[in-house]
Order: C-alpha cells, then structure tokens, then sequence
C-alpha cells in the first residue's frame, strides 16, 4: 500500500482560475488536482484531494489523518490567518503538514502576513504557484524516505 | 551556455553543521554546496555558491547577478529580518528569486517572523532543511523554462 | 426575468426580535424578509433570502451569486469582524456589494468598529435598522440601472 | 411649515467633480445641492444646504439647527476623521444625523477608517456616490415620520 | 422535569486523550460525557452532551437553549479566543453560561489570553481538568437554586 | 493532622459587603470566612484565613505557605493586574494555588484582564462570587487527593 | 491699572447649561462670566472672557495676550484633545496658563485623556465645574503676586 | 463638630524640600501641612494630615475615611500611575475625592501621565505647587456646602 | 505675466522671531516676506505670501491656487501633523506643492514627526531656517523649467 | 569612619537557594550576605544588607541612605519593574546606586525587561549570579575614590 | 584651501538610473557625481563624493571628515531606516550633516518614514531627484559662511 | 597557555574620548586597551582586543573565538539594538560572553533600551564607563576558574 498524502484546499479554492487571475493565476483547482495526483503516482504516494468552504469539514478531515497519512499539504486560503481551530487539528493530528500558498502572501494585506497554520506546520512554500503543490509532495516524499526520482 | 543560479547564504551560515544543530540540522555548508551543484547541474543549472557575513558584501554579489543571472535562491540568515538593504538590492536587481530558510522561522522568536527579503522574493520556501535548497532550485529551473527532468 | 439580488444574514441573525431588542429592534427576520422582498418586487428585483449560522455555508451563496446575480445586500452579523474568508469570497463572486448593519457599530465594543466585508464592498450601510436592508436595495437597483420609481 | 433638513458639506466638497474624480465621481456639488433639494421636495422637506471649508463655521452651523431641524445630513469630509469639536457639536445639537461619504472610507488610507462623527450619528452610509445623500435624507424622512411616497 | 444544563465541546475536543495529554489530560470526550452525566444526575441536572468542530452548529447548539435550558456549560476550544459569532449566541440566548478550559490557558500562547465567550458567560473556570467540568455543573446547579447536596 | 489551605485576601476585601455590592455582592468578609471554614471542615480542610491590604503582608504569608500548607486560594484583588512579587512569591512558594475572584474581571476595566497571578496559579475562578472559593476549595481537595463527599 | 486675565473657552461651551447637563452640569456660559467677572473684581483682577468654536480665533485670542496679559484661564474643549496650534500658540504667548475641564476628563472616552494644552500650561484642573474657573483665577492671582483675600 | 477632611500624601513626599527642589519646590512637608491645617481651620474643616510610603497604609487610611469623613485630598506620588489598590480603596470608601500634584505630571516621563486616582476622583489639580493643597481643599469645603468666605 | 508662487505659513508664525527664537531663529515673518518675494523676482517668479492660523482660510487658500499658481510653498505649522483636510486640499488643487519647517522636526517631539502634508507634497526641506523658503523657491522654479541663474 | 553601602533585596529573596534554583542559583541570602560583608570589609566599606518584600520598608531604608551612605546596591527583584516610587525614593536619596539581579532578566518574560531602578541608577550589573552583587560593591568603591586593592 | 563637502551615497545607489526609474529617475550616479562636483565648484567648495554598499565603509567615511570636512550631504539609502550606528558616526564626527532623498519617502512603505540620520543631521531634504543633492551643497554653503553667488 | 578573552568593540568605539565625552568619558580607545590588557595580566587572561566599524567583521572575529576563546567582552555600540546577525554569531561560539556598555543605555533614547546580545550573552554590565570592562573581564575569570586574586 502506498503512503496517503492529503492535500487539503481551504475556502474560495473552488474558484481558481476565475477568481483574480493576476494574483491566483489561470490554473482550476481540477487542473491543480489532476496534476497533483500525477506528481504523487510518479512518487508513489497516494494523494486524497479536498477542497472545503467549510472551517469545520477542514477540521474534520485533518482528523481523518491522524495515524492514517503520511503527509498534509495544506493551503488553507483565508482561514490561515484565523484559525486557531485548523491549528489545533493539525497539532493533535501528528502528521507531518506543508503549508503552501499560490501567491507570495508577503506581498499582499497586512492581515495576510501572519498564519496560524505555519505553528503547526514542519515547513512553508508560498508564491510558487501550482509549482508550490509540487515541491510540496516532494518535500512529503522526502519525509516518508522514499528513493528520489532519478533525473538527467 | 547554462544559466547562471547565485545561490547566496547570509551570516553565520559558514558554522552550519556546529551550531545549534537542533535548529538548523547536522549538514555543513560545504555539503550543501556539494548537494547544490550536483541537482543545478542536474537541472542544467550553473550554480554560483557564496556565503558572506558581510551585509556589503551580498549586496555587491546581487548586483552582480543583474543581467546576468537566470535567477537568485537566497538564505539571508539574520539580514533577513533587518536588511532593508538587501531588499532594495534585489529589487534592483531584476532577477527571479526565492527566499530559502532551513528552520521554520515562523516558530521562533517574534523578531524572526518579518522577513524584508520575502518583500522582493516570487517565493518562499522555509522549514524543510537542506531540501529548501534544492526545491528552490527547481522552483528557479521552472521559471527558466526548462524541460522538467523525467520521473519515473 | 428580473434581476436577481442575494440578501444574506449571517449568524444569530434568526434571533432578531428576540435578541436584545435595545439593540436590534423588535423586527423579527420573517417580518424583514417579507418586507425586503415587497420592495424588491416594487423595484423590479427578484430577492433571493437567506440565513445561515455557518461560515461555510454563506460562503457557498455567495459563489452562487458569481455570474447569475445583480447585486448582494449582506448583513455578515459577527462575521464581519472575523472572516477573510468570506471577504474573499464576495472578491471571487464580482457581483456589486452593499454592507448591511441593523444597529451603529461604531457606537458598540471596539471589536465590532473593523468590518473586512467592507473591503470586498461598494459601500455601506449601518444603523437605520430594517430601513437599511430598503435603502440598500434601492442602491443596488440604481447600480442596475433601472428607472427610478416616479416620486410625489 | 415642513420639516428642515440640515445638508452640510465639509472641506473640500466644493471642489467635488474637479478633484480626484476617479475617488468622487464627476458631480459637481452644485449638482448635488440640486438633485439633493429636489429629493427633498419629493420628500416634504426643506433642505438647507451648505459647505465650509471652516471647522468652526460647521460647528456653528450644527449649533444652529438645535431645536429647529428634523436632521442632519453630513458630509464632514475630513474632519470626519479629526474633529472631536463637531462631533460635540452633534452630540451638543440634539438632532438625528445620518454621516455620509461619497467614497468607501474603509478601502482607503488607514486614517480615514476612523469618525468621530459616527460616535454622534445615528446611521452611517457610505461608498454610494451621490446615491448616499438622497438614500440620507430618505431615512431622514421616515425618522420625522412622513408617509412613504408610493413606488409603482 | 429536571432542568437541563448544555455541556458544549469545541473543536478538536474530539481528540481528548489523544491530543497532547501533556496539555489536555488523558482522559478521553466519552469519558468526560459519562462522568458529567454522571454528576449531573447526583445534582439532579439534565445533561445534554455534545462536541462540534463546526463554528455554526455550536451556534445552532447555543440557540436551542434558548427558553429551554437552566444552563449552559461551554469548552469552545479554540474559537474561544475568535469567536464573537459564539459569543453573541450565548447573549442572544439569556441562559447563565459558565467557561470552562482544561488547561491554564493564561500559562500558554498570547493568542489563547483573550476569550470572546468571557464576555457573555457569568463565570470562568480554567486550567482544572475534567475537574472544571464538575465545578462548573455545580454552580449551574446553584444557579437555578436547588438544595446543596448533603456534605460530611 | 488535615492538610493546611491558606485561604488570602487581597486590598480593600475587608469592605465586602459594603464596597460597590452591584460588583461584588453583599457577603461581608466574615461571612465568607465563615463558609469557607465550614466548607474546608466538610472536606477534611484545616483552613486558614487572611485578608491584608499590604502586598509585603500576603508575600510573608504566601512564603509562609511553603513545605507546609497543601493548597492557596488566592483572591489577591486588585494587585492581581499588578503584583509581579506576589507571582514570584507564588512561583516560590511550590504550593498547589487556585486563582479566584469574586466578578467576572474579563467583563469590566481592561487593566483588570490581566493576571500575573494566573501565570503562578494551577487554575482560576472567576465571576461566581462567595461560590467561586467553594469550588476552588474543592478543587484543591481534589488535589490533595481526598475521597470526594458523597452525593445523593 | 488691574492685572488683565484672558478666560478662554472652546468649541460648543456656548452650549453650556443645554447640552448635556448630566456631563457639564446646569450652569450657562453666561452665568459663568458673570461669576468669573465677580471673583475676578473680587481678586483685583481685570476679567477678558471669550467663547468661540473657531481654533483659529482661539489662537488670534491668544496671541493678543501675549506681553498684556498676566494669565490664561483655558478650556479649550474638545480642541484640547487634537490642536498642537493652539499648544503652540500659548508656548508663544509666554503667559501662565491654567487648564480648566468642567467634567473630570479622566473618567471619559479615551481620546479625551489626552490634552496637548497641558503640554503648555502651568497646572490643570478638572472636574470641578464652574467652580475650577474660580479656583484657576485664584491660581492666577497667586502668581501675579497679589494679596491672598482675609478669610474668616 | 466640624467637617473633617483627611489629606493624603505617598511615597517620597517626606523628602520634600531635599528631593530635587526644580520640579516639586522648596517647601518641606512640615510646612505644607501647617499651611493647609491654616487654611483649613480657615474653611472651618477639620484636616488629618498623613504621609506613608507604604501602599497598604495609604489603603488603610482611606478605609477609615469611610462614613466619617467629608472629603479626602490625596496626593498619592508614584503610586498614582501603578496602584489600582489605592483606586478600589477609593471607589469603596465614597467620599469625595481631590487628586492634587505639586508637579504638571503630564510635562514629566510618560509614565507619569496615567492615573489610577484620576478614575476615582472627583476631580483633579495639578502643576499648582502647594497652592494646589489649598484650592483642593477650598473645593472640598465647596462640596460640603459651607458658606464661601467674604472676599474683598 | 511671470508664473504665480503661493508661499502659504500657517498657524502661529506670525510670532516668529518672538517665539522660542532657539528653535525658530530671529527673523520675523516679515523679515522672511521679504526675502522670499526678493528671491522670486531674481527667479522670475510672482510671489503671493500668506499667514493665517486658521485651517479653512488655509484650505481655501490652497483652493485659489488651483488652476492659476506654478507651484506652492508650504509651512503649515502644527497642522502640519494633524489636518488631513489641508493635505486633501493639497491634493485636490493639484499644484506641485513644497513642504518647508523652519526646524528639523524629526529632533523635536514624536507627534511632530508625523506629516500629512508630506503625503500631498512633492518633496520635504526641513531644518534648514529660513533658508529653506529660499531652496524651496528654487526647487519650483525648476519645476516650472526656467533657465536655472548663472553662477560663479 | 568607614563610607557605608547599603545593600538591598527586594521581594522574594528571602527564598534564594530554595526558590527556582535553575535561575536564581544554590546560595542563599545568608551565604550572600556573608560574602558581600567580607568582600565589604576587603575594600574598605561598611556594608549595611537588608531584605525586605514591603515596597514601602524599601523607601524607607532608601531614605535612610539620603546623606549618610556613600553607595547603593539594589536588586529590587520583581519591584524592579512596577515600582515608580522606589525609583523616586532612589533619585530623592541622591547616593551613587548600583542595580543587580542574579539572573540575565533579558532573557526571562517580557514583563521583566523594563526596570524603573535602571532609571535612577548609576549602572546595571546582570546574570552574574552572587558575584554581580561584589562587582558592584567594588564599582561603589571606585566611586568612593578609594585605592584600589593590590592586585598580582 | 576650499572648505571639503563629503557627499555620501548609500547602498544600492550604485544602480541609479537603472533601479525602478519611475522611483529613483534616469540619472546615473556618475551624473549626479558630475552635476555635484561643478556645482560644488561654483559654491567654491571641494566635493568628496563616495558611494558604498557597506555600512561600515560609510563609517569610515564619516569618521574622516571630522576636523576636515565642512559639511556632510548624505543619501544613506536603506542604511537610513535601520542604521543607528550611522547616526552615531554623524554624531561623533560633529560636521554640519544635510540629509538628502531622491523620492519622497514619506510616500512609501511605511518603514522608509523613519530615519535615523535625520536625528544626527541639520536638515532634511527629500522629493526633489537630483536637485536635492544641489540645494543640499547649497545649504552647506551657507553653513560655511561664503558669499551667496549672485542672481538675476 | 594562558586562557584567551576575546575584547571586542562595535561601531564608533574608535571615536573614545572625542565623541560625547559627557556620554562616553573622556578615556581613549587605546587607554582603555592598555588598562584592559593590564588588567587581563593580572587576572591570568591573554586579552585579544578588536574594534570594528564593519558588522560582518565584528562577526567574524566571534566566529574566530569558537572553541578557542574562554569567554568575550562585547561592547557592540550600536549594532547592540539592531544587530540580531551578531547575537546568531555569539550564539554559534559557544563562548560565555559579558555585554558592557560604557553609558548607561537605559536612561538614553527608548531605541537603546533593547539588546539583541543580552539575549546571546551571559551577563550585562552597563553604566560603570571603563571600570565596566574591568569587571566583566573578572567576572570572565570567575567562569574560567581562576583563583581570585588576594585583597587586603
């Protein structure tokens, strides 16, 4: 059986590739999802995707994880920046977690400076794009001593 | 010709391996260099690999990289969150760069937490060790447009 | 067929009436529904009226309203305070926005005085009670260009 | 005799429809006052219409309609965000008061998040162009109790 | 009919016992639940137990206290400290409300000092377990004035 | 020979009864004490009893405490918000001690929010006024691991 | 020739004796000149009283003591709180100053804490109402040296 | 028998006259209080001077104040800016309360601009010297009634 | 016709060279009138020189330059640090505007460091007397591209 | 005679050696007082060593120093950061002060960063255990002008 | 001999004309160090004109001028916002310091609104592009005591 | 081998005895080297003393010091409040470390009062001019073991 990763998509995530291009890019989230599962075959992960409007059902699933995953990649949209609760989850989870942002959130509000998530996260990648997704899975993989791909 | 990567480290990161492993892992720095070069080559990447204690000094080698340079993977170590300077230098600069940091700074210290460098960086990748580095690369390689190495 | 206008309540919103009248009034939300959508039908506007206790949940309206709506009047009870996540979505939906509050929140605890739903909004409305939902309606029909209603 | 309605435009609102029309839109305040007096017409009220570039002239001014006006309609531009004097004013006058602003405050320099006149005003409407002044004397008309005009 | 007292769980309080027992304790939610109804029956008290990870069915929760419970026992987690949704479901709901943490939470992150739910509740217990729970029954009990139990 | 629990009152405690009784209720001083003796007798509690407006006073006391006493109940009134000496005291001291007020602080003054006492406490209780030194009481039995008293 | 006292009074104490009575109390500005004029003939002291709502008069006001008057009783109101002008403009006065509030400011919203008027006058007193002129005048009659009236 | 009035001075006052003469002058305390029993006697009031450095006994003495005496003048020096005690002792022994410095505290270090006293007092005089004992006094007398004494 | 330059002074420089001379110099207004006009003629310039100290004679000032002066030089004394309607004013005449202080305000007390005219204005001269009028002509006059004078 | 110095401990310190040994070290206040009075008697000092946890027997003997004692040495313990009147007793005494603290406070809570003391002292010795309180008697004796001792 | 004028350019300034010229303009550095040095010719005045990346160079560079040089114009880029040790360089070096700004800083991110060298310099020039460095050396010029050059 | 003690200087440390010498005394740099390394004779300890204008300099010295050095002596001047790269050096040296200040920086502007090298450094001594030095190097000896030397 191969190692599960979930990778979770927090509020509004549903309207990429609509909602503020110049900022989220042109990518859908069943664009981010297709290539999500392909990059986690190609390093033998078995990848669950979510999205959820829901603080609660994000919640949920975090917990789902525990002593089941291997990994989280999460971007948890606007909630980052206001849930303690996500925090917590994640916390008593005990699975390693990536946080990632497709925007550099450095850049942006004031109130998008500070995430609640990377206190309970092992590492953050943001601005990255998709490519962020990504880079995300292989950290992951990286975290469960799988072989590296070779490359060229 | 490749293109050119400066890889930059900040002050301090020449006692990586000694001090404070807790934090920042077992690997010196000449490893990572080794590792470094070895993926960029890789990726068909020339790697520059500096690292300077000198505020000065970094400034100089950004601005060497303008116009030149196919992009900037940066550690800035404390400057990071003091160095309005090296901010101005990369913007300056004109180069793609992604901000790189071993330890999640997000659960250390407040005065961590602010970095100027993220100000003028596309991306940042922190929290994953030595990997960062070599997920930046990759990151740097995408903006470049080269042909992804074949996974298996 | 008419223009659409979501009308959205947040949470303990299907108090009102109940709930420390000093404060809210003595409307309850079936009497302000019934009222909204009367003059909503004067000016020619279908009114779509919704509560929800659940983040999530006005959310979800709110990505419903991209791309088949004229106009949201909110009223986001508490969550005006606290969600980016629902700020985000109002972003997302790109339909006109009119802000909502029964009672002067300036007036109230300094937690109450900061809105993020006004970031995502054309403009705002705040303590003329009932009278607010009415006189925003008018906005958001003035917004789709219909005629004025002939006055005497 | 009908009830007076005070309309009092602070500094700088003479020069509405020249200055910075992409933040207050191409009314000149002459065309205000008219649309603003024939409104009122509509509504029996008696508009009285001013604008002072003098904090102490509007202070006198709202001293003025102690015991005389049905309400207030103001625009104190910015002092809206600076003066306590004539939010004691207000506070001094007795009479209710609708604060209105052409633009959305809140999406604009952090100092004009803050009035002083809200903390004396019953209502707030903002961000609704010259639409605010009419939908202001509109909640005016119910708060002195007149019969709504019939819409069709 | 006995009165019936609330006992409320926030989020992540579902993985009690599991969950940092360093902080929480290691007793388990089901273990709670049976204790507190064993208690409330010596105090002759209805208890309804429940645990939500979802900010608005807590809501709801709160809002069918209304009229009908004698009180409230309430563990929001962490939307103690974001909430002010929950808070105004428990002053919309009128019944005597008492807080309760298992853990000290002044001891702990800056971010877990400051509690909406305090403003709206009569009484606070922190930092004494399962204990917090009991004592909490117990005041309710005073609350609605029934006879102290016999003590030796 | 029972377990020892210093029972202390802070500044202006001595005019309960007569100092703002909406605030603090109409128990006297005398009065508590007395229930608290009786109550600590129910438990198998030697309690000892003090009220000092002197900060010096209930640091002597508190140190007073060490190697002998099995638990502190401590209302230390207002320098609660403001004794770092007491905490410290406390913190030497290595006595079980529960926080008790008779208000609910978090409801009035911001300077009455903060508790350095809490910072040396095991748990607080607050807002249940002469109830509130039962329960800690209690709470301290537990703690010096007495059967609990029969219910019925 | 009598020392001259210039008596200064801010915006909206014109309204005095109307405008919130349970704040200010029931004396006129009226009645309070005619009480200053006869302390003021009592003290030997030749009494210049003035209202106005304008700062810029205020400050023409205090201008004109400069080198002629040997005090400035001030209440400058709400200007208190906000004009560093007329700060300035009694540092360039150079005459002693006494800061006169009715109401004990203190105990009032916290924008009314501060007084920049402070920062340039000799001493200040608040809460006493009418009766502060009187004890300001006394004050200033002090400091011109005169002969204390015989008490009995 | 004669009103009596206590008159309160804190920490460091005994050293008046040494204690850095430029800011709170060359008096000794000795001396104020032979003054303000003069005048006192004058006002026909009974003074009880006291002086304590110790904020317990300042405590004490405004206790015993309560339902005997008819006005309290305090000068409380530093404790003015950290003691919360000293206001609740205060606020519990209801009499009225005059806050008197020698300095203008809001000319000196910003700790010194916040006052505890202020939130319990009456009113408040500052800057004046020793002529502010005096005038505290006579404000007192005015609050107790007395008839002013002739002036010529 | 020679292009117009405002010169505008605000609140309290008439007083200059009376006035705190060690921070403001020994000339006086007049003094600097003079000068100011006799350097614009030798750049060619028609100087109009103002003082006033009130706000709204300033604003409407600043609204006579609209459309008709080359450029204003701008001392507006204290409102310099707290009149956002000047700055509008600045904003709305949209004449290339220079702010001068005689002093360096940065040296001086913190609410003097905050300028809003800074955010209307071009560019900041401060610290440098009188001179800084002079520089400040010369900055607009190249600003209204004359031919800069010969120099040896 | 010899130059007296009083050395004095604040609150708390009366436990040293049994209180948080991590931080405040193994001896106690008896073996420190032994080893100030000998190194005293080395250079040539009386020394005069007090504890006390009353803030106000601290003033007291800090006025007893006034004239008489040559040096101070205080570690005030937690008073260090909330008493303004020690300070002012310190600055009233006029006499050379030394501030020590066994621990480095810099590196403990952010609450024990601030020091009143460090106000009205000389210098600040921290961290070095029981030899910053000998440290410092030897600076008082350079400040006694004294010679120093042979050294080899 | 000519009185020396070291003009001193800070970090990144190197890249003028080709850094963000929408920011900085379209002159180089050797441009402005040519415009510099003829205008420094025709005050009669020796220009010494440095730019360095490093912040002790500009140490260094200060460092020389004391007891040399007759003036200061310096630009210290980043250094400004962050530098206390460049202020304290100014400071110890007692040269008359004009501090200049390409851009009007107060217009940007709120971290450049702070400078410390405006707390070592005479005056502050800022906005005014290149032609601040010229009015700068003018100003110096005049600090020098030359004769200003004639105009027509 | 003698032990090695590291004595480094910061910024601005070379100006001794020129620069503010009612700050920093009247001792030059080179004075102080002599008595240091004198005194360091005494004490057994091979002194290496270094003053650098440079950061990175200043760095690479501590770097030097790793496994080498017995202890430091660091007076960072101002890289003392801005420099969290130096306090990352002492950090990774691993040798104990006294911070000395010539002034005491507590009584000097609020920008001096925080240390980043307290919070890398054993103890601080402030305030005490050369003799700090002197101390700190004794209080090296101490952690070093030495025996004290003999005093009489």
């Amino acid at each position: 059986m191969r190692p599960i990763v979930l990778v979770l998509n927090g509020p509004n995530l549903n309207l990429l590739g609509l909602r503020e291009p110049h900022i989220y890019g042109h990518d859908t989230l069943a664009g981010i999802k297709a290539m999500v599962e392909a990059w986690g075959a190609g390093f033998g992960l078995d990848v669950e995707f979510h999205q959820s409007n829901h603080e609660g059902e994000l919640i949920d699933l975090i917990h789902g994880a525990r002593g089941r995953a291997a990994g989280i990649v999460i971007n948890a949209g606007a909630y980052t920046h206001t849930s303690i609760a996500i925090m917590d989850a994640l916390l008593g989870a005990e699975v390693p977690t990536i946080e990632v942002h497709l925007s550099n959130v450095f850049k942006r509000e004031a109130f998008r400076h500070h995430s609640y998530i990377a206190l309970a996260a092992k590492g953050v990648i943001c601005g990255l794009g998709v490519q962020g997704y990504l880079l995300a899975l292989e950290a992951i993989k990286g975290l469960v001593s799988l072989e590296p791909p070779p490359r060229n």
